[in-house]
């Protein structure tokens, strides 16, 4: 059984419908040629017959896949889900499948995959600011966009979120409240969001007369991890710091554990306010004060991006910010007397 | 410039190289009939001029891909990072490249990039009892294995969790600390892993002469929500259960959640228990007693099994079962007196 399903060609499809192989091939293709009757025909034929056209033969002969690759190296991160879901569905609507590229590996072997003809366009979502990875998709003509995460210097459609006015809005809230000694566990400097984060809370800061202490300050990757030894290492400042902007919801969230953990109340103790607004910050046991970005709407734009750049490679680029607000939940309050 | 790399073809590597056109595609696909110094060459010069081979014409004229897909379609559920993470790892020991297919569609739309020609077989983590995509996969000769879900009748190999044990020991924890009302919010039963712990905690309860009473049971999909709408609908009866056992660690997370909104002790005033040990359920704010099956055995295992599949397609099917062991953190207690 096996191997007579396996053997269906487009020649089995052609017999079927009664026309000739190289109509199976433009009616399945919608080309032009072929009358509404023939193509209804040869399409029910297929269908009846299980017969899928070869990917690898379809892209040698018309030059497009109807893939696009999403590069993405931090599924453990639950703000990846929450964007690249949205993001699925907006290529789905615009006729695209979604292709997940989760390596980790150096530029060179992430390179091969997007480049080998498998794929229309790509969207880079953990791109670090000193990746080649931009430069060479940029050389090999291959359009892309850069979605979160930017390199600054590369020509290409990006959509990011407004980082530096959220993070001013949470320097703003934090001295409004009273806060005096602030700090923050912040992002890797490798990446966009991790550095505009950082600059957007330390110039507003400055601005309102508190300034950032280095001391009061350690940065890492965006995992829970960073949050806990962050905490953990803060506390060894004297005077600690009362309240901490964290460069994302993980290292919040890894920041309030390691706080449970030491018997340091939230926020009674100590502040913590997030970046992102994954859904988990929303949940009673987290109920984290944070700063939310329209995820959907990002990843529709990013969506609009790059099926607008495969269809005009010649087009102007286009950068889209979208903007932030701060969400006030149970994480943050004055300092204690 | 992008243009002047864009028509890198072989025949500019064997021209840089000195060899034939030929000799450069046996060179860099490691084919017999090719020295050692000339295949140096023939890399050497395919690097310094980015030349990549076409991805699309190597399928067509090797019929293997290096590829492997890998069908989830609840990247949301933190469970399936945490199981997809070290199975790509555990695929790109064995050589093999992992491609991400989230697709939701219903299953005629799911088979078509499965079996177009770019994928050497497929690992399906997220499938439904009654889903034909197996059956369709068998049809089409395409190697693949189910991982975490598996489907009954279908021949083909599989690598699960000891769900039925894992829970059986959860109604024996329930019932040694003195529970009598015992409840669950239980998964699916259109999934093997819904069915299987339902079956297993159920069946242990009535060896222990505690029933499980239809009454202190719902069930929904594996989401936050199903345990938020869960402890709700149970609350209602009375008497209402001492202790829940949850489908999956994030169903847990969601009875955790109504209970902290609606002012429950857990575990004082109710035990909650979960499935998998994501590792959300070790955090400070969560510290869950659940079920721990070795996500990263399992997909190390289901990693061998494809490949093995791929290699030998008419060797016997085989069934890998990962065990289960109980973790005990904070919240079980005995029940409110």
């Amino acid at each position: 059984m096996q191997d007579s399903v396996m053997a269906v060609t487009s020649h089995d499809v052609a017999r079927l419908a009664g026309v000739s192989q190289p109509t199976v091939s433009r009616a399945l293709r919608d080309q032009a040629g072929v009358s509404a009757v023939t193509r209804r025909r040869v399409r029910e034929a297929a269908r009846q017959l299980g017969y899928v056209p070869s990917h690898a033969g379809r892209a040698l002969s018309t030059q497009t896949t109807g893939r696009i690759g999403i590069v993405s190296a931090e599924l453990g991160n639950p703000f990846y889900p929450a964007l690249l879901e949205p993001l699925h569905a907006a290529l789905a609507e615009r006729g695209y499948r979604a292709i997940l590229l989760t390596d980790r590996g150096d530029a060179p072997v992430e390179l091969e995959p997007l480049i080998d003809g498998s794929l229309d366009g790509v969207v880079l979502t953990t791109t670090e600011r000193s990746s080649a990875l931009p430069h060479e998709l940029t050389r090999r003509g291959l359009p892309f966009v850069m979605l979160n995460r930017t390199v600054a210097g590369v020509c290409a459609d990006a959509c990011a979120a407004d980082n530096r006015s959220g993070a001013a809005a949470v320097a703003d809230l934090l001295v409004d409240l009273g806060h005096r000694r602030i700090g923050g566990v912040l992002g890797p400097e490798s990446t966009s969001t991790g550095e505009e984060r950082a600059l957007g809370f330390r110039d507003r800061l400055a601005e309102r007369g508190v300034p950032l202490s280095p001391r009061h300050v350690v940065r890492g990757p965006f995992a829970e991890a960073t949050g806990r030894a962050g905490l953990r290492a803060l506390l060894r400042a004297d005077p600690a710091p009362t309240a901490l902007f964290c460069g994302n919801d993980v290292v919040a969230l890894g920041v309030c554990n390691a706080a449970r953990a030491a018997g340091i109340a939230v926020p009674e103790q100590l502040s913590v306010i997030g970046f992102d607004d994954i859904p988990m910050a929303g949940w009673d046991l987290v109920d984290l004060t944070t700063v939310r970005t329209d995820l959907a709407a990002m990843a529709r734009a990013a969506a609009q991006l790059i099926t607008a750049r495969i269809q005009a490679p010649a087009a102007p680029v286009r950068t889209v910010i979208v903007q932030s607000e701060i969400v006030l939940r149970r994480t943050h309050a004055p300092p204690p007397c």
